[in-house]
């Protein structure tokens, strides 16, 4: 079956898409109701955060586009220091879609959403002409967390001596969307994750995290380039210390790519108190997804301090890792 | 100046085309902050939406996709019974789109938002091939809004001898749409508004409202279909009694289509005790966009009530208003 336009009429092929996927997957005690607006416990602070993916293929190695809707959102919402509590789904289907890929897709968001301890609460479908001859999908997640009270992670908090924790190994996901689309064959999947229990992890310790990013578009070192101006730090990275698998390395050596710039779904960077570091990598690597967590450099920020990356490389040389040059193709989200 | 897919890209280009436009019309001081995600004061009960909009073309008589997609979504909440606070913007841009029209629809969401009294707190951007040609737009916007303590606004509620209140003429949007794509010349503008002032006002005067909702896909006769089934109550409606402007009627006359199941983008229908429909009536045609307002039936409910829509014709007939038959295309939002 194919999605087709009467399916975006709001009429009754429109109501029984939605029992018949979104409503069958997504089911929970709100979303059941229908209404246009969910009426849900709120909180004194929250956080709203949004964003619309448009990847393609929809299905790639360790996950599709609805699993990375849900992560993408839920761990932008993490970042800030809240609780990530509640989701919404606007899909905006091509014609032509394929009614069995729509229900992989929703279930993998149910699911995910399941993992990351979120509900999808409200959502809205339209249909829209194809767009590549062969229908397709795009979904806007916006979220809502809880604001914790006293956490307060701003870039501009990173401060001299403080630990760059990585929470695992880069470029993944990026390696994954291109190998796909490339028809390369290899191992690597995409490490599209929510960051829940480990950020959970952090806070619930007590951990005076002064910044926290996803490193997705863009990369480790646009994140950290950002954090270096934000604060007016210098960060200093040592390369032996960078986790990077064999196979992402061999991939981008290949291809001529640095893992420095790859972006992953699934990843975080910390800024944490020197005397913290080693409380706070012990818990990461004890959370899910974050085994091969890493303290990866310092911060260092004195009167003569120039905001920069600064990578220590292995054989005794400085790189200095400056913005993205160029666009970070394909799209990976 | 077109959009191409490096305003996609995440670097040098995104943010110019944020800097330029979204940050320039939305400014305010939570989303300059330009994080990932907005924090703000929340609410003990809250309600969420979301509404993705996809019309063409994106300027009409009376409006634009851009105030389409404020109204939509505050209206939503409005609806629940909640004050609507916060929105998030997500724009899909297609290759080619015009900058111009961009910065049009953009400025137009802003106003809408201040009239509305919302603010746009967060967004994201992509940029898509092509679909069309000529370049395109797609807007997601989700709210945020906090729930009134006491205000039990369900149609569930529809009671015996009830008012059906319509707070101004039916069809302007769908006619407003219908006419532009058809290229016909008249002088009907699109309703699209926020009923912000009408709802608050009902609210704070304390106005009983049983059930409410805003008149858009699938019309009037949708709506109180919803609520008869919802409640088993039979509406029934005076002919005589609906607003329905000449131009519209005429309109409808040539084309064959039935106000009862046009879409507007800035009428409600409200369902108050009738000792209360004076008052009420009184506050919308009051507010903004009300001015047409006007009771136009009642509830009946007892024991052998059949749940229906009955139009009392002005020759003295019944016609029941069944579920909408077909599409009710154009697509209207």
């Amino acid at each position: 079956m194919k999605i087709t336009m009467a399916h975006g009429s709001g009429g009754e092929s429109t109501s029984e898409l939605i029992r018949q996927i979104f409503a069958k997957h997504f089911h929970n005690e709100v979303l059941d109701r229908m209404e246009d607006s969910a009426i849900v416990p709120g909180n004194g602070r929250i956080a709203m955060t949004t964003d619309s993916f448009v990847v393609t293929p929809y299905f790639f190695p360790g996950g599709d586009i609805g699993r990375l809707s849900v992560c993408g959102t839920v761990n932008d919402l993490l970042m800030s220091g809240s609780v990530p509590k509640y989701l919404t789904c606007g899909c905006i289907l091509e014609e032509g879609m394929d009614m069995d890929d729509l229900d992989r897709i929703i279930a993998s968001m149910a699911e995910t959403a399941r993992e990351a301890g979120v509900e999808i609460i409200t959502g809205d479908t339209k249909v829209v002409e194809a767009r590549t001859g062969k229908g397709g999908l795009m979904i806007n997640t916006a979220g809502v967390g809880f604001a914790r009270d006293g956490a307060q992670c701003e870039p501009s908090q990173c401060a001299d001596s403080d630990a760059v924790i990585l929470s695992g190994t880069l470029g993944e996901h990026h390696a994954a969307i291109l190998g796909s689309r490339m028809g390369i064959h290899n191992n690597i999947v995409s490490d599209a994750a929510p960051l829940v229990e480990m950020v959970n992890g952090l806070m619930n310790a007590g951990i005076h995290v002064h910044a926290m990013r996803d490193v997705t578009r863009g990369g480790l070192g646009t994140v950290l380039n950002e954090f270096a101006s934000a604060s007016a730090c210098c960060m200093n990275l040592q390369e032996k210390d960078l986790p990077v698998s064999d196979q992402v390395r061999d991939f981008c050596g290949i291809l001529g790519l640095d893992p420095m710039y790859m972006g992953n779904e699934g990843k975080m960077v910390a800024i944490v108190p020197k005397e913290e570091e080693e409380a706070a990598v012990k818990i990461i690597r004890g959370s899910r997804y974050g085994e091969n967590a890493a303290v990866i450099g310092h911060v260092e920020k004195n009167a003569d301090t120039t905001p920069a990356v600064v990578l220590h490389t292995q054989i005794g040389g400085r790189r200095v890792i400056g913005l993205m040059y160029g666009e970070g193709l394909p799209r990976i989200c």
